[in-house]
């Protein structure tokens, strides 16, 4: 009997792999062009890091976590998300401490979630993302969005909608906090156990409730941009000065939030537009956070970051019908006829490949007709066609498969003259 | 209190990422050309998947998995090594049906094992392999060898010793397992109780035994070689034969075995040559396994692969003192004296990176001095410099570091003239 992959989970294959090195290819040059530099942190992580360092009263946290027992007794989860173990580096490794300020991170790789699954929605899944940890200049709220969106432009997402909000800082938060206890206290009876139980531990959760959405109470609720006292506004209209300036279109929604006590300021979300992509259309959520690294143990230290999970890019640039440049042909297939000569190709393949070629030939013995065949699905740039009496005469017959062009070449200087051909 | 990442794992961090990155990257860029395409499998698999790929007889599978159940009561195992997910990957997904074969795949990624903590083992560790199921070509013994070597000496390892055997096919292997349990039956008493457990399940293993290995009837055991038949001569020669016309030397080691049913034919290994590497001297490991995708439910396949680990391949970089070209300064620090003038570097520095620049600007509102330090420390090739008095006369000073030149540039076309300052 076969044996299956995990539900909820996928292997990615070629033909589809492509894309996802080409993604994390752009992703990484555009991380250089900016100067956030990879971080990899390990797989699992000591449970705790998750309940402090994404909330106990999260979902992610009660519903959805992998946790289990190692064989020395300690409980161990497989991550969920990347943030923070990129902030127990930051603290472990005393990155604060490091002339070069801000600390600018990132990272990709998968994460795990034990959700339903559904279309679009894997157990496990792989995230890009980055942290920018010591500044709270807005200028760099401003870079982080600039870094998100120009990743998602130069792989030809056009149809974006970015929301930002502010949260606020301390001060701010503590204010709404009680304007929103006060505003759904008197009637907390008619929504659902969790809201109730996010009332006083964060009442800024209900408003992100998918139960109670429709609740005449959330429409009415206090918004967080009420409450920002002037350093808050001030921070958050100089984000959005930085962002006109860098000519990304932005939208405010006061309604974006982050339950966790210590996300503030900034929040955004990047979102598509693209028509037929179904629900979810969140494709990427970022903010501030300059609790956390407290939280995780380390020195008060500012914090912004975002994260996207590849799944959904991949799926974003489907629904606008982007095709990346990924179905290259190989540069050369080797054509072989006869004992000797097909033995002579396992050093001229050799060769090819070391001059920097693609080059392939065949592993199955078969006629020449069908290795023919074999280059035409490689989609080969040329064929080589080497027989006994080729062999025996120093020389081999190569053809450009795009114009069906062939002639004879010298079997000695061969590598030499195929690069010449390349000019 | 601060959290710890997880015993015997590792974060890797900028400094020492890049080495990693130019590893990998140099890696994909040699399977491109070798035309082997990645694959990605989860990074958990259901434990079965392991207990019949790996061998229930192996450490690997007895002592060193990290097993768990998730919420839906499976038995999952993060996995120990690449090849059996590629296989039930190759199976589940009837790639025996493309018709470009053989299939040639690669993998990287982290494995885990949970063995004691050492200098150079680690719990998870990042794996490298290839896999060509589908072609029982000596040639591509060889091919899968000269891939490895290629990628070995690519990045700049000189001091290596491949080492191959052959463990024959089946009926060459039946006639040695009888003619080592005849060896070891008669003294098996003075072997650990794994050998004496080896013993029927699988005596090839006896000769893998660490604790063992000084014992006399060691030396003196019968070696597969003697017991090959012509099939497996003949195979065994042509590969030996093509390692030769490939210019690659190699020692055949008629002790080199693996332990598992279905390994036959081609075995090798890759081993450091240079001082002061310390015990570990295998880097890469691999071999044919024409039994396995039968093992794991798919149809009878000849497959053979290698896997070895970066963390040990950049060791041995370390033990021949080999150093990859990583450390890159940036192209321009933007250096700004004023409000003013430090919110016009938000839009010049975004303009400079997307025009393809590594570009950096200070987000901690040092003073022209330190920003000048924050350049060198980045080691930028050029400082541009813009003051309020620049900013009102559309200008901005620009200084070659290397040089100690500078000059004045105009402000507006700036980017275009920073392009041509290139050629």
């Amino acid at each position: 009997m076969s044996i299956q992959i995990p539900r909820g989970t996928q292997d990615i294959l070629p033909g589809e792999v492509e894309k996802w090195q080409f993604i994390e290819k752009k992703a990484r040059e555009l991380c250089e062009r900016f100067q956030y530099k990879e971080i990899r942190t390990p797989i699992f992580e000591h449970t705790e890091l998750f309940t402090r360092g994404v909330g106990e009263t999260t979902d992610v946290v009660q519903k959805e976590m992998y946790t289990f027992t190692d064989r020395g007794d300690r409980s161990l989860t497989l991550r969920p998300e990347g943030t923070a173990a990129a902030v127990r580096s930051f603290v472990e490794h005393k990155m604060y401490g490091d002339p070069n300020q801000p600390v600018k991170l990132y990272y990709m790789g998968p994460m795990f979630r034990y959700e339903r699954p559904q279309a679009g929605r894997f157990r496990q899944f792989v995230q890009f993302g980055v942290e920018a940890l010591g500044s709270q200049d807005p200028a760099i709220d401003a870079e982080v969005i600039a870094l998100a969106m120009s990743i998602y432009n130069s792989l030809g997402l056009k149809k974006l909608k970015l929301i930002i909000n502010s949260l606020g800082d301390k001060e701010s938060r503590l204010a709404h906090r009680s304007a929103l206890i006060q505003h759904f206290e008197p009637r907390i009876g008619e929504f659902c156990q969790d809201c109730q139980n996010r009332l006083e531990k964060n009442p800024m959760r209900i408003l992100d409730c998918k139960q109670d959405r429709e609740h005449d109470l959330m429409k009415s609720a206090p918004s967080i941009i009420e409450y920002l006292n002037d350093e808050s506004k001030g921070y958050f209209e100089k984000v959005q000065q930085y962002l006109t300036a860098l000519a990304i279109p932005f939208t405010v929604d006061p309604n974006l939030v982050r339950g966790l006590d210590y996300y503030n300021h900034t929040a955004f979300e990047i979102m598509s537009d693209a028509e037929g992509f179904g629900a979810i259309t969140t494709l990427c959520g970022g903010g501030r956070y300059n609790g956390l690294t407290q939280e995780i143990g380390g020195p008060e230290t500012p914090g912004i970051g975002f994260a996207f999970s590849i799944e959904r890019f991949i799926a974003a640039l489907k629904a606008e019908a982007v095709e990346l440049p990924v179905n290259k042909g190989i540069d050369c297939y080797l054509v072989s006829l006869g004992e000797e000569a097909k033995d002579y190709t396992v050093g001229l393949l050799q060769r090819l490949r070391l001059a920097g070629f693609s080059a392939e030939r065949d592993y199955l013995d078969r006629k020449i007709k069908a290795q023919m065949k074999a280059a035409d699905r490689l989609n080969a740039k040329y064929v080589a066609i080497l027989g006994e009496n080729e062999l025996k005469e120093n020389r081999i017959l190569v053809k450009r498969m795009e114009t069906g062009d062939q002639w004879e070449m010298n079997l000695e200087n061969f590598i030499e003259k195929f690069l010449e051909l390349q000019q």
